[in-house]
């Protein structure tokens, strides 16, 4: 197996400099170090790493031109989007261009003749899904930054969302790429079809490879035709042990609703106190809530399935269910959910864990944390999406010494994957691993796992130019 | 980019024959004509490559040990399963190593949990989805040949079926595999889990790579919740061209069915034939039939969409809409469905072109096809599954000398597959590329997309010896 030259990068000169800025003109080339600096960071933690340049392509053939160059005199690249990644996917951080996808911010077409849409990498997601909703359809996909995320980033990082307990993540939807190799070459990796079985499913290989493999520079998504309804209801629990039991029961009754969210309680006394003119009454002895929503075309069978699911809750220990009745209401409940991670940030700087394993082992996932946590002197803010056994684990940095964050807590968190993949779970659920999960990377594969992946990172990017220091760990 | 050495295989020498001999068992090792020509078809036209030696390892020990020896030997190992497919993708056309999985045929847990099923490469698809649908749960995909094809087939070549128009194809119920690699190590490329952003996808990679990257041993599927409830219904077309017309109309309506399938004259005609025990009066006039199966839980919304679904037939010119009022009525028609492949050839060897479009251009690619027939002097049954736009083009040898069915007939299919790629579809949609359509590769991809593939085959097989002769072209 090839070794990458990964450390080995050059600088850019003065020239070189004058090169790059020709290919997008100088208006779309910055070196400034404040705009180095804007785009130096994503919402992972406090984590800061600029790039040498920032460029801001227009165009597949800039982008082509781009990384021919960059190939040619062994310049990192990094793919920047909407900043809003959880590991750091985007950070260039061994500086290097940032590629900066903004200008890649058209929706091309939208066919509702085979309910399908194509899209550049820059659009906003919550854009995307406004615009397929105003035909009639719908895509799924809607990750907590929805509002400001790239859909480019979402393929990247193969991002999920409430929705994917009942509809699937985003490589679920995704047909046809567009990517630039590294080599400046412009390739097709599927066709825009709903079945294919024709040769290596390049497509799939590039959603959640992060920005290792190839720029993306449009995306052909599956869409489908849009419910018309649903009930939303929240669910007090006096136990956080049997919110996640309850997670298991709804499926074996036969039943899929289309978004199952569980929130520890500091996760929704956080939101509470950040999000404004949201108020819900929650008893002191609630430790966690379940957020249930289920969707269809037929609000009486809906409401069928609300009572079934309520009867289930009922058998634990539980306060009263709360339905959100209109729409504003339901708006609030999704706010709230979606603020949690913004909210407990707003208090503490943490580092959030994407832990992921089957659902029915969420239990066993939740108190084994909180255990780890005891041990390490840590505490944790733990919610997410139950209904794929999906918890994000936000780690407080609270008063813990530099110390103590940097040495003791990746100990912990070392458990706690140690535990998720004891659990056959994995590392990462949504975020992707990017930079600040990768060394834990030998918890889940094994070095020969480890060398296929290296392996055909190799095949895609021989030189190792696009964005390093991701997803492979420090020690392969 | 490697070139691998693909021709450069040694014959298995007396004392290798004796050492693959130990590892399985003599019992479990044939060198006799009989079982050689016995695992040396599948279902593709009258194709016989029989392998040098049948292996039917017991264990994943075996299938590693098994490898090990090949790889150090330069002896091509092909696995073999169900020998239903239709691509020659099973056919040992190097001949070496017959690799049968008959013995992995178990079920090992149906998770009812966490609605997965853990099972080996072996099972018969039609007995898992029948132990899983005994807890109350549904594994979706359902080729036509499920009643003897292995689901490591369905793994291997990305097997789809009738209900891939709302439930999706094997691909999207692949959670993680166990792997054995040429070199005999052995891999899971994941985690059971539903959501997975963890590293690049290797699931993916695996399912459709046709047997060419590793021998999978152990699967973890996927399963949802089983259904209570169909309605199935068969719509007499006077025009082809409509019925192809009518597929997108139901979706661009709001509603997914759960089968959608096309059938030409002749492909109802073929089944009638064949099947016993099976009339539908079909006026002479009708050119085409569509399949139509909604299902769910409850049967006053079933009832509601089949009359929308029947309004928009009734746009069309059709004949009254058959309904299928009970479990025989429907069994019956699904088996005319399924029977139409084996029914035509009954009647001739055909080759067979498993096209895939976006769905709303089928009645371009239906009419495409019988003009390059004219054109070529063959005439072909066209039939599949209409909602995914996946459409089976049996061309019929009927009467054409050699000269024609070796040389003639492939330029028509070449120009099927230009038509194919021109209107945004590919060369499969669920039969995979195999030997037979491999040749035809470069219409669907350019060289780069081809050196991609073909590096990362080189990752997971240096040595070649992995199902050799398949996939790739042999111009590259």
């Amino acid at each position: 197996m090839n070794k990458l030259p990964i450390m080995n990068y050059n600088a850019i000169s003065p020239e070189l400099l004058a090169r790059f800025s020709d290919i997008t003109g100088a208006e779309f080339c910055h070196t400034d170090a404040d705009s180095c600096a804007r785009f130096g960071h994503d919402e992972t933690e406090d984590l800061k790493f600029p790039p040498s340049v920032v460029l801001r392509p227009g165009s597949v053939e800039e982008v082509s031109a781009i990384l021919r160059l960059a190939n040619e005199h062994l310049i990192p690249v990094t793919a920047i989007g909407g900043q809003t990644g959880l590991s750091g996917g985007a950070l260039p951080v061994f500086g290097g261009i940032g590629l900066a996808m903004h200008r890649f911010n058209r929706i091309l077409d939208i066919d509702e003749n085979n309910l399908q849409v194509t899209v550049e990498p820059g659009v906003i997601t919550h854009e995307l899904r406004e615009a397929v909703a105003r035909r009639g359809l719908f895509y799924p996909p809607d990750p907590s930054s929805m509002g400001s995320c790239f859909i480019g980033g979402n393929v990247s990082e193969n991002a999920g969302g409430a929705r994917a307990v009942k509809y699937g993540v985003t490589k679920d939807y995704v047909l046809n790429l567009e990517v630039v190799l590294a080599n400046g070459e412009i390739i097709r990796t599927g066709a825009d079809t709903l079945k294919n079985a024709t040769g290596y499913n390049l497509t799939q290989l590039m959603v959640g490879s992060e920005g290792t493999l190839g720029i993306i520079t449009k995306i052909v998504l599956k869409l489908i035709p849009k419910n018309t309804h649903n009930v939303l209801m929240l669910v007090p629990f006096y136990n956080a042990g049997e919110a996640c039991q309850a997670v298991a029961d709804i499926f074996k009754a036969g039943m899929v609703p289309s978004a199952l969210e569980f929130m520890e309680r500091d996760a929704i006394d956080y939101a509470l106190k950040y999000v404004e003119g949201i108020s819900v009454p929650i008893k002191d002895a609630i430790q966690a809530h379940l957020l249930i929503e289920v969707d269809g075309n037929y609000p009486e069978v809906l409401m069928q399935e609300a009572e079934k699911i309520a009867a289930l809750m009922e058998q634990y220990h539980i306060d009263d269910i709360l339905f959100a009745d209109t729409p504003d209401e339901k708006n609030a409940l999704w706010k709230m959910r979606r603020s949690v991670g913004e909210a407990v940030k707003a208090n503490s700087i943490y580092k959030e864990e994407d832990t992921v394993v089957p659902r029915f082992e969420l239990p066993r996932l939740l108190e084994g944390i909180k255990s780890i946590g005891r041990k390490y002197g840590f505490s944790s803010v733990c919610y997410g999406h139950a209904g794929d056994g999906n918890l994000h684990v936000n780690i407080m940095r609270d008063s813990l010494s530099d110390e103590e964050w940097q040495h003791q807590v990746p100990k912990g968190i070392r458990e706690i994957f140690e535990l998720t993949v004891a659990l056959r779970g994995t590392l990462s659920g949504e975020h992707g691993i990017g930079l600040v999960q990768r060394n834990y990377m030998d918890i889940a594969f094994n070095p020969t796992q480890l060398a296929l992946m290296k392996g055909i990172k190799s095949v895609f990017d021989p030189n190792g130019i696009l964005n390093p220091g991701k997803i492979f760990p420090d020690t392969i």
